[in-house]
């Protein structure tokens, strides 16, 4: 199947079966995807919760519009964002570079330096916006490889994040949630939204080309 | 190559071959890629502009931080998001998801008028923001695309714009840029981060289980 072929058979799953579980294994290779994309600076300013604990996800579901899929799935993925981008958070991900690369250089040295000096100063909800739009880079890579498995996922905005951070006690580890992702399997005679044609934007008002 | 090994195969490119050009076929590919991936209520809040033309590359080089890929890539993406959320958008939305699925719901309906009621009534920031974390989810997948064919890319936020936007009429359109990818090819002898080891927060710091 091609990368091409895997968006078109993922779709947003709306009724997974309780009664499959995704191995671990391929919960694995999802997570290192995510680890190993891209973030502004190489910061991975954010964690990824896995919750598969059956009580936790009881008292999450009625917090994200009673979702049946908070339940049904096998592996909950929370992103949370770090709340604000402090010098420590980013003096530890320069100290790591530098300890694993056995390199350190003006230029790093200087860009470390504007970091230090531009981040922490800024307000903490620009910083944690900043920080969120990087967890979104992780979402969209998480998707294809969530398919690359053919495991089913669905991504999912529709929670009250404050309700979700006291749950989950976010707040004390400085991170915010920002989205879902539910891993699991389909449950295909119950899934109204599985039959339905995939609708995207024609490429002529979505791709402008400037020559 | 699996998909994390394309992960690891791709870097942030620092130096581009100028000599070297995407085919269309690849670039037409990542588009796709793009275009196929998930968003909010699948409204798929942004677009993608694809540069090629030397001269506006030029201009945008040095509101760019002077990052000499903007001009060395072949095809500069630029992701630019809705600068709001209207009841027009939201509409044309749902009017071609209905004409292409040939289906309504009362559940469909429901839902179109609760984004009609929430979204339009918003601060103009709030949806511009949570269009430009769509937009993420898209570069999350195009970087993977690009891996996918083998074509560099660089994720590139550090650029003014305000300034990117008034060059390419954005404002006229609706939109607003957020974030820069070109696509071409690594200069391997000039390219001073390619035979540096890729460096990611360690997996027991990044991934929290709760069992």
């Amino acid at each position: 199947m091609s990368l091409i072929e895997k968006l078109q058979w993922r779709y947003a799953t709306k009724k997974m079966d309780p009664a499959k579980a995704v191995s671990q294994d391929k919960v694995e290779k999802i997570l290192e995807a995510i680890r190993l994309t891209a973030s502004s600076s190489g910061l991975l300013p954010y964690e990824v919760l896995v919750i598969t604990n059956k009580e936790i996800r009881d008292k999450i579901k009625p917090i994200a519009n009673g979702q049946s899929q908070i339940v049904d799935c096998s592996h909950l993925l929370v992103f949370a964002a770090w709340d604000n981008y402090t010098a420590e958070r980013i003096n530890d991900a320069f100290d790591m570079t530098e300890t694993i690369r056995n390199f350190t250089s003006d230029a790093g040295t200087a860009y470390r330096q504007m970091l230090l000096k531009v981040y922490p100063a800024r307000d903490s909800e620009i910083n944690f916006t900043h920080a969120a739009k990087q967890a979104y880079i992780g979402l969209g890579t998480a998707l294809v490889a969530a398919a690359e498995e053919q495991v089913d996922s669905t991504p999912m905005e529709g929670f009250d994040p404050q309700a979700l951070d006291t749950l989950l006690n976010l707040k004390e580890k400085g991170l915010r949630s920002v989205v879902m992702l539910p891993l699991g399997y389909r449950k295909t005679d119950e899934d109204w939204l599985l039959n339905l044609k995939k609708v995207r934007r024609a490429k002529e008002s979505f791709i402008r080309w400037i020559k």
